[in-house]
C-alpha cells in the first residue's frame, strides 16, 4: 500500500466497525469474485449470503455454477456487500472482504447449523438446499475494505467481523428454539427493535437469528441486524441482554 | 464445460440477446472482479459504468482504488451487471462478462468521446473525471454468462454485445449535438420511448446517448436503453430510424 493510499483511509472507529458488521450480517446477497478454475480469469457473480454463528459469511451454491469449481480449485474469493439505492451508486456504503472459502461437509453439526440459519433467512432456499449438487461454503475473511461513501474509506480488520464468545456453541444449540420462542412470545420486540435501532416504519418483523453478538430480523425481503453493545460472555446473559435492548428501544421510540 | 452444465443452458434467442444488451447498456454500476496485483487474490468492488459507442463497457476509476493497480498488472477482469429489486435476489436478471481491460490514454478522440458519454450519463462524475489520478478503462468482453432468473441461463457471445456499424465513427462525432438537438427539439420523444418500450410511468426522460444500435435515456437516477431493430447501416438512417421508433411508440401507448 502506498503512502498516498494510506492517507485516504480514515481510522476505523466503532461507528465504522458497526457499519461493516451491518453490511455483512444484514445482507441478502453479495457479488463474489473467484478465479476461474480452467482459465485463471477472475469471475464475478451473484450469490445469496448468510452468516455462521461466528459472523463468517456463508453461501449456498450449485455445482452447475462456475464459482463452485473455482472455489474447489482455489479457495481465494472476495465478497462485495452493500445494496445500492437511489442516487449515486458510489454514495452507498459497501464492503469488500477478501476471504478463504471452506466447503462445509454435508453431514455434521456445522452443516445442520448453517443450513438451519440459512433457510430461516432465505425460506425459498428450502426448495433446493438439499439437492445433491448444492453445497455451503464458509468464506472466512482475511482482509476487509469498507467504503461508507465518498471520502469514507476504512480498513477494518477481519477480526472486527468475527464473533468471539465462550457462549457461542451453547447459543448455537439454543438458537432454533430461541428464535421460535421470541417469535411466539415476544414478537412485538422485533418490531420495537426494528423501529428503534433501524428506523423502520414497517411492522411485522420477526426474529430469524440469534448469536452471541446480536439478533437478525426480517420483514418480507428486508433484513436487519441489531448488535448487542458487547458480545455475550455466557449464555445466561442472553435474556437480560434482550430485555435491556427492549428497554432501550422503548426509550428511543 | 461439462455436458451437465451445457444441459442447463438455454439457446440464446433474440429475447436473451436484448436482455443481455439492456443489462449492460442501461447500467449505472457493476461489481468488478480483478486479480490483486500484489497477492493474486481476487477482489470485488463497485464501479460506475458506461459504454463506448461500440457497446464496450467503460469504467472510470481512481489510482487510489486497488482495481487500478490490478488492471494495470493483469488486464483480465469480470463485470457483474444487474440491479436487485424486491423479492429473491436470484430471481433478478444479471449478466457476467469476462473482459480484457484497456486503459484509455488521456489525450485523443477516444478519451474525449468516452469522457463526454460518461459524464452525460453520470453528471456528478464531472467533479472528478479530470483529476490526474483518474482513468477510463474499456472492458472488452471475451465471454458472457446471462442469468435471467431461475432456470433461465444463457451463454450469449461477446459479439452479441458489440455494436458493429459502418456509421459508428460518424455517429460518434455527431452524438453530442444530436443528443442536444433531441433534448431541445424532441424532448417528448424520450418520454414516449420510455413509456412505450420501457413501461415507464415517469415523465421527464431525456436523451443521454445515441449510437448506431440505439439510444440511452435517463430520468433522475434511472437509465433506460432503447435498441433499434437493427444497427444503422449509414448515418442518414438515424433520423428515419428515430421517427420510426416514435411512430411505433405512439401506436403502443
Amino acid at each position: 500500500m502506498t503512502d498516498k493510499k494510506k492517507d485516504v483511509l480514515r481510522e476505523t472507529d466503532d461507528e465504522a466497525r458497526l457499519l461493516a458488521r451491518k453490511l455483512v450480517r444484514a445482507s441478502r446477497y453479495a457479488a463474489i469474485a473467484v478465479i476461474d478454475a480452467e482459465t485463471g480469469h477472475p469471475n464475478a457473480s451473484r450469490v445469496l449470503t448468510g452468516t455462521d454463528v461466528d459472523g463468517v459469511p456463508v453461501i449456498l451454491i450449485s455445482a452447475l455454477a462456475p464459482h463452485m469449481a473455482a472455489l474447489r480449485a482455489d479457495p481465494r474469493a472476495s465478497l462485495l456487500f452493500g445494496e445500492v439505492g437511489k442516487g449515486d451508486p458510489l454514495a452507498h456504503a459497501r464492503i469488500t472482504l477478501k476471504c478463504h472459502a471452506e466447503e462445509v461437509a454435508r453431514d455434521g453439526d456445522m452443516h445442520n447449523r448453517i443450513r438451519q440459519r440459512f433457510v430461516t433467512r432465505h425460506p425459498k432456499a428450502k426448495l433446493y438446499v438439499d439437492f445433491p449438487d448444492f453445497a455451503f461454503f464458509r468464506l472466512v475473511p482475511a482482509a476487509v475494505s469498507l467504503n461508507g461513501g465518498f471520502g469514507k474509506a476504512y480498513a477494518p480488520t477481519a477480526d472486527d467481523l468475527i464473533i468471539a464468545s465462550p457462549a457461542m456453541k451453547e447459543l448455537a444449540e439454543l438458537e432454533p428454539s430461541g428464535v421460535a420462542h421470541m417469535n411466539t412470545d415476544h414478537k412485538e420486540a422485533a418490531d420495537l427493535y426494528a423501529k428503534a435501532f433501524g428506523k423502520s416504519k414497517k411492522s411485522g418483523w420477526s426474529f430469524i437469528g440469534i448469536d452471541a453478538a446480536g439478533v437478525d430480523l426480517a420483514c418480507g425481503d428486508e433484513l436487519m441486524r441489531v448488535d448487542f453493545p458487547q458480545p455475550l460472555a455466557k449464555i445466561e446473559d442472553l435474556r437480560p441482554q434482550l430485555s435491556a435492548l427492549l428497554r432501550n428501544a422503548r426509550e428511543i421510540t
